[in-house]
């Protein structure tokens, strides 16, 4: 994409009230927009980058089988009174404008949704198992927003909901998203830790987050040195502040970003909405579920606070709005001029035939210093400079946003170097 | 796909209480479930065909240069104040659980967000045009909920905002989109009539519309029959009954659905929140925007309304939930049994690495009656059975869902008969 086609620009400044870096880099980065708290337009650079975690999201859920659907986010009253979840605190309700009748909530979570659909489609043990997830919008009235993407009251999510027989079944699914889940984050570039945490209301079994350690973290966690254990304050408390893994290892505490979480629901909704199969024998039995949840918005938040520097974003190159920042400096000799300018737009050509997204940066009127700031900030992994100097030496600048030193390299070797 | 994993089922009835052919048949073939009135969860089969739809439409917004963000459902209250739509009754208002104060539209329309956005990246007219768009779920409290999914009270919309320092730009704009929806709905194998709509509140001049003739419509437009003049009611009405085509055609009228519309906005959104740039000479002058809706659920309900008999959907080819429809009738004799099965699955890896997406109807028990009726339900264009008979043919037998006969094709050339 040209730059110059681009409707946002970046920002020196965020609103004043923002005091979260991940909020301060993507609006000043023209990734995102504050409508109100806790609620944000995606710009197109900010969309780019959250359909690129979405794509990695639904790759690994397909891989487990998981079937994409996409439910309501108004949800009637009676899916919440079959619950007791109409009056949870979290939850936004909404009403005609004229009849101002609560009737909806908006869904913060849509177990009771999903359950009522599975419970047309299931009869016998042979309609299990399965799973499916949405990517959509949810609801929940956070009373803090002083995190910035990270919680806010508007937000896309993945969630999946997984239907067994047997809670054999359910562990064996349990476990394959938790390796899917492995996969996404690394993907994604975080490092996620695999978390015990508490059951909640709805099983005396634990659930599991997965906790990416940052200093900005709202949670706390307890994480063995040795092994690979780690579990989560309210655990820590419930055990009298003992963690014990079982390595005998010491443990240390972190602050930490909850980016996924992972439940066993046993009966509790299939229960609620009557949801039973037949097994082999005939006997009738409540179907046993699973709901796993990755808050999206979440997800690019988090990698913007632990992948940045004072300098702006550093995207992790799977989830960068483009492959290629590259950056046209124009002379002011008007024939040389226009060699940078066709030796940029060749390339800008080139690179997009070979399937590598590039920000081509032909603004003009703006100083290399300028140009490179709006870069970093930006954050795209690669940054291409074509201009007078390089092009004397027939190549093209390469830096890395990692790297401090950039380098030079021919331009009939450029795309390869990209495609790497 | 296996069928049998396909968690849905087709059923023999929708609800009682849906009227619409598209409810019913999206309902019975496993697309659409009914939630509340209006408000319908796209079940995976249902949400292939919306985002086989959505990709179709994101070519062509791309292609116009359209940017794609996405914007917040919650709109707050001060954003309809500034241009006297918060009491405007098709909408939803929401309110915190804990606060119950309304301090939130559900957007039914973005103008006054996009607006708001826009005002913080335009200054001077070098920052114009642009478009933005996105694909987003719209909340209309709509009375009347006969259409099935053609009235949606929580329905996904494409709306694209355009943004021009001049009348003349924003009219070349204007005709730019009209093209990019003519193929849209050409694409998705629908016959819209562009059609003159009145100005509404907003504008002295006309708005446009799409329309496809169908006589479940709620609209009624007048088409001349020799030119390509089409007008809705309204302006008909204006024009005290009398329709005028140029042409001096003979006129005769059609009941019709909305699929799309495209509306020259001029300065009403942009005075309200004051978006001005200065011109080459410096002075200041409001922006010139447009907006263009196309209701995503829409067009597929109307795709069904106009693509269906009495045993099920029609799908066009580019907007299928999946290219081919492959279904294995398995004989009684063990064998045998594992030779058709042997070729149906040889076959469906071979589809699917010539990237042809198929549903394999591999389910047991089933006789070929039950799978057939099944399968003209879903209506896939392409029906592909492999029995014992084709087998000693060494054939596959294809079955085009719009036609009646079947024909033979042997196997080495079906993967290439399916391609076409």
């Amino acid at each position: 994409m040209r730059q110059s086609k681009l409707f946002t620009k970046t920002l020196r400044e965020a609103s004043s009230d923002e005091t979260a870096s991940n909020a301060q880099l993507l609006i000043r980065g023209g990734f995102a927009y504050k409508n109100s708290a806790g609620i944000y337009t995606m710009l197109p650079l900010g969309w780019r980058v959250i359909q690129n975690i979405a794509r990695i999201i639904r790759e690994e859920m397909d891989a487990i089988g998981g079937q994409e659907l996409y439910m309501p986010a108004l949800v009637e009253r009676r899916y919440l009174d079959a619950t007791n979840r109409w009056d949870v605190e979290i939850g936004f309700e909404a009403c005609g404008k004229a009849d101002k009748k609560a009737a909806f909530a908006l869904g913060w979570t849509h177990e009771e949704v999903v359950t009522e659909i599975a419970s047309k489609y299931i009869s016998s043990y042979k309609d299990m198992p399965f799973a499916a997830y949405q990517i959509q919008t949810k609801f929940r009235n956070e009373a803090r927003a002083k995190s910035g993407l990270l919680r806010g009251r508007e937000f896309l999510m993945k969630d999946l909901y997984s239907f067994h027989a047997s809670q054999e079944d359910f562990e064996r699914y349990y476990q394959a998203v938790r390796g899917a889940y492995e996969k996404i984050f690394t993907r994604c570039g975080l490092k996620a830790i695999y978390t015990v945490a508490a059951g909640g209301a709805f099983t005396a079994a634990h659930t599991h987050e997965f906790q990416v350690i940052s200093p900005v973290g709202e949670d706390t966690i307890f994480i063995c040195g040795s092994c690979a254990y780690a579990e989560n304050s309210e655990i820590a408390k419930l055990a009298s502040g003992a963690i014990c893994p079982q390595c005998g290892g010491t443990v240390h505490e972190e602050k930490s970003i909850e980016v996924g979480n992972i439940f066993p629901l046993g009966v509790k909704y299939t229960e609620a909405f009557n949801v039973t199969y037949l097994d082999e024998k005939g006997s009738k039995h409540p179907v046993i579920m699973g709901s796993y949840g990755i808050g999206i918005g979440r997800v690019m938040a988090t990698i913007v606070e632990v992948s940045h520097d004072d300098k702006g974003i550093r995207w992790p190159k799977n989830i960068a709005p483009f492959n290629v920042h590259m950056i046209e400096l124009l002379p002011k000799d008007e024939a040389k001029r226009a060699a940078v300018r066709s030796a940029a737009e060749t390339l800008y050509a080139d690179l997009t035939r070979a399937g590598i997204s590039v920000l081509y940066d032909e603004r003009e009127g703006l100083s290399a210093g300028e140009k490179f700031a709006d870069c970093d900030l930006i954050g795209i992994p690669v940054r291409l400079v074509i201009s007078e100097k390089t092009i004397a030496q027939d190549s093209v600048e390469v830096k890395y946003r990692v790297k401090d030193s950039a380098d030079l390299v021919k331009r009939a070797d450029i795309v390869a170097h990209c495609a790497r």
